[in-house]
């Protein structure tokens, strides 16, 4: 057995053999663009990384190797570095310059629900803080080990959590335990021919449990619903007791508790096991691409495709940006042909963006959705690039984390932030955010990058994630993210957006979540933490601030 | 100006003068099974029923006439009688027999949002419990005026909040205000060519505040959403300032607070508006009928519709029993020609099930979808019986309440309760809430029919809605009544089904939200509460016991 963070690097995503390095056209093109110094800014070596002495008491060492067993406590340097925080673009900056001082006491690892509750339980009475610690691969450090007021923390992973509880089969549902990544529990799904058709880019390494703590969205969820949607069933561990939620596909009994502890982000109770709706694993898959002369014509389209209830199950749209740095960075990969300049050119479509649609299921339901998204398509304006550049698109959906290492090599920053809206304030959404992002970077004398892209549809609007790209400004990298950052949430909250799409809250957005759920939403949460937990272990400095 | 409550008659459902009578036929088949005595029981004289003396402080009453206008506060007999209980079978019997002793002291007609925040101010400054009342149309005890450790009470009557607010077309929104009820909301919205497609039986008086407050599920919710589906944001006035919540289409900004407000009964705070998910106004509907040999045949056969993604928008089907009484209440009415048992019997249908299944939308869509639709059901076993079915259905679809008030004047205990389960539960929930309400009445020595038919279809499971009849056992009618849905409740839990899947939890289910949610869930929900609502003055002894 092998815990999710031991097959991440310390410092970046997943396993470095997979990275296939930047493209020499991307490097030049960003060396022009951002003004690119000749630098690269390798991580540090592991042994000079710094990290506070481990500090959880013995006898609450103890306590803990008890429940989980001795194995299961780890305390050895390795094992506190790889839960030292998440994979967001600050996480791995600090790490990079060997910085991670607030490295948790302890790795504890329980494998099952009783163990989990009794840690609680130690940690509680013990007053140390707990981080719980699924993939690892919050983007917006919601698993930092912050400790608040608590001297000791430690890290709770659970990727020794990592059956399949249960299936039924007449009811399209699964239980699976909140330790499972992506891969495994697809795997075991597909054993019974199902599937989530949860894919967001982080599934190789993210878990069943964070996808639900974090209300996570997949690149199909247009089609299979987003990780909220899906979930029918929770099984929380508190630190005042176990709660068991949801006995039927619906019900009018009271609030929806389940929709409390879903985006609950560990600052409530830790998620041991899911219910989830699941579907027959799809006979056909295909993915196709578009193109559209501008951002607002793609959106139009898709907003027709949606509320005419013909939308596909993957439906994105990049903007000109986006599909220009899209265009350059396949040099001679899979985006060849019909993406290729002079046939675009040739058909108006200069210029423009690049959407990519696809369709899962039998092949005669396949078959009969991809005629009516069409039709909608072409009336729309769009023309086809077919299903080459639908296959790029899926041969590299999970590859983002591996170039985002590799930019960091060459001394870039790059970041990513999302957002939803209606579709009457998209457009002005859309601007608002990429112009406070470029203003934070030209107030500091430098070039940047927006790149964005809808990425997930609904009847009543969608959401918009950005990218990001600048020279890093050494030696004030943090700063320098931070104004940007600050910009684009700033940008977001007055445009009357969501903080957040799927990303969650962590410890980046929770300066935003009063603007977002307003003071009596703020003491709602608040009176809802003080009562399930009441010494306040959980998650320290996430969510609520 | 009208509040909803002056449109209903004070012992029974809307006005009186649509009751078409109980048809001879229906009667004599009554008399015969349930043993009836021949007797009537008509509500006693208006001016019979007993009343507590208004308590309400003057000095409170003189507050609140400055907040909302002298006219707005009323104390007559009649008001007070009208918001006196809901439009529930004990509700009825009580009022029927000229008990109103719990009437509220006044009741209180806010105009706007911030009279609707004042007027908590005041009550809770003063201690007065306040009983939010939309269309007064609960059937689980949700609008009673339970004083609980208060001495005045009144009810907070929101008729007057009857706006359209803000259509946002190009997204599919609309924010509503809470009083509207159903016909007048959907006036203002056909005046832009929209509908919620949301048509609960009691359509005609329940208000949007209601629905959000109750997670109501209407007679096309397998297509449109139930209600909660379709809320967007929430507005809400609280004992503790004001929530205004739901900025996107979807968000990743931790737990989800509109779930805690919509289905909060008007406990945590009052729903003042309301921001809904609309639909352009259908341009077809089509309803037809459907027979199965049994009810596993046709259960199954939705099971399939809903799992496959060619559900109708409206799809009901009823058990053998209520299939029976369905063409026996049919009489010489809508329900001819392909109903006759002749044809049935004919065709290997004699005492199988009719199914209602209706699509709405363009005319070619609808078509599509009909014929994907028709494909399923017959290879699963139907027989179609054509659209005369579904007319006659349509024509009667809220005419239920009426026949009760019927049925109560004949001396027949009426009543109807609800569930929903998983697809592999579901016809062990069927078998074990019907044996529960036959053995109860058994156990008293008399006859029941029991009914039931499934209402709504989720890709997981489906909800199961009861009705059941017998002689009332004059002199003892609660206790008759209470013995009959407390081995339903109990049936319902023991198997695993949520206690309501649409009429809410009110009164009748508070003592079951323990078995829902458990004791973390009640402690999180009662943490709220004390939070938003300190003096404890919403709604006493609603969902929380």
């Amino acid at each position: 057995m092998t815990t999710s963070s031991e097959q991440m690097v310390w410092h970046g995503w997943g396993d470095p053999a997979r990275r296939s390095g930047l493209p020499r056209a991307a490097h030049a093109l960003l060396r022009k663009e951002l003004r690119l110094r000749e630098t690269t800014v390798m991580p540090v070596a592991e042994s000079s990384v710094l990290m506070r002495p481990p500090a959880l008491p013995a006898a609450v060492g103890e306590q803990l190797a008890a429940v989980v067993g001795a194995e299961h406590v780890r305390t050895d340097a390795h094992s506190r570095l790889l839960h030292s925080g998440g994979k967001s673009y600050p996480d791995l900056l600090r790490r990079r310059t060997g910085d991670a001082q607030d490295a948790p006491d302890a790795v504890v690892l329980p494998g099952a629900h009783d163990e989990v509750r009794r840690v609680l339980e130690v940690c509680a009475a013990a007053a140390v803080a707990v981080v719980p610690f699924g993939g690892g691969t919050s983007v917006v450090g919601g698993v930092e080990p912050l400790r608040g007021r608590f001297t000791a923390l430690i890290s709770l992973d659970l990727s020794r959590l990592e059956r399949l509880v249960r299936v039924d089969r007449a009811s399209l549902t699964a239980t699976l335990e909140a330790g499972l990544r992506g891969p495994a529990a697809e795997a075991l799904l597909a054993a019974h021919d199902l599937t989530l058709g949860h894919f967001p880019q982080s599934y190789e390494h993210a878990s069943i449990g964070g996808y639900a703590a974090t209300r996570s969205a997949g690149q199909a969820s247009t089609g299979y619903g987003r990780f909220d949607d899906l979930v029918v069933g929770l099984r929380v561990a508190t630190p005042v007791g176990d709660a068991d939620l949801g006995r039927a596909p619906s019900s009018a009994a009271g609030p929806d508790l389940r929709e409390l502890f879903v985006g609950s982000e560990g600052t409530l109770g830790v998620i041991t096991e899911v219910t989830l709706h699941v579907r027959p694993t799809p006979e056909t898959t295909v993915y196709e691409g578009w193109s559209f002369r501008t951002f607002a014509e793609g959106a139009a389209a898709l907003r027709h495709l949606v509320q005419g209830h013909v939308a596909p199950d993957v439906a994105r749209l990049s903007d000109e940006e986006e599909t220009r740095l899209t265009m350059t960075l396949a040099g001679s990969g899979g985006f060849k042909g019909r993406l290729g300049r002079a046939y675009l050119r040739a058909r108006g479509h200069a210029g423009g963006c690049l959407a990519i649609v696809g369709w899962e299921g039998p092949p005669t339901a396949v078959r009969a959705r991809r005629r009516a998204t069409t039709a909608v398509l072409k009336s729309a304006g769009g023309l086809r690039l077919g299903e080459g550049v639908g296959q790029a698109w899926k041969h590299g959906r999970f590859n983002g984390p591996y170039l985002r290492d590799d930019l960091m090599d060459h001394g870039i920053l790059v970041e990513t932030l999302e957002t939803a809206a209606s579709w009457s304030s998209l457009p002005e959404v859309y601007r608002a955010v990429a112009e406070a992002l470029r203003g934070a970077f030209a107030a500091r004398g430098q070039s940047a990058i927006v790149l964005c892209h809808v990425s997930h549809l609904y009847e009543t609007g969608a959401s918009l994630y950005f990218t990001f790209l600048a020279a890093a400004e050494a030696g004030s990298e943090l700063d320098q993210w931070r104004a940007a950052k600050t910009a684009a949430c700033d940008a977001i909250v007055a445009s009357g957006a969501t903080i957040t799409h799927h990303h969650a809250v962590g410890t980046d957005h929770a300066p935003y979540l009063g603007a977002e759920v307003g003071e009596v939403g703020l003491t709602a949460l608040r009176a809802v933490k003080a009562a399930l937990d009441p010494t306040g272990i959980l998650n320290p400095g996430k969510l609520l601030t």
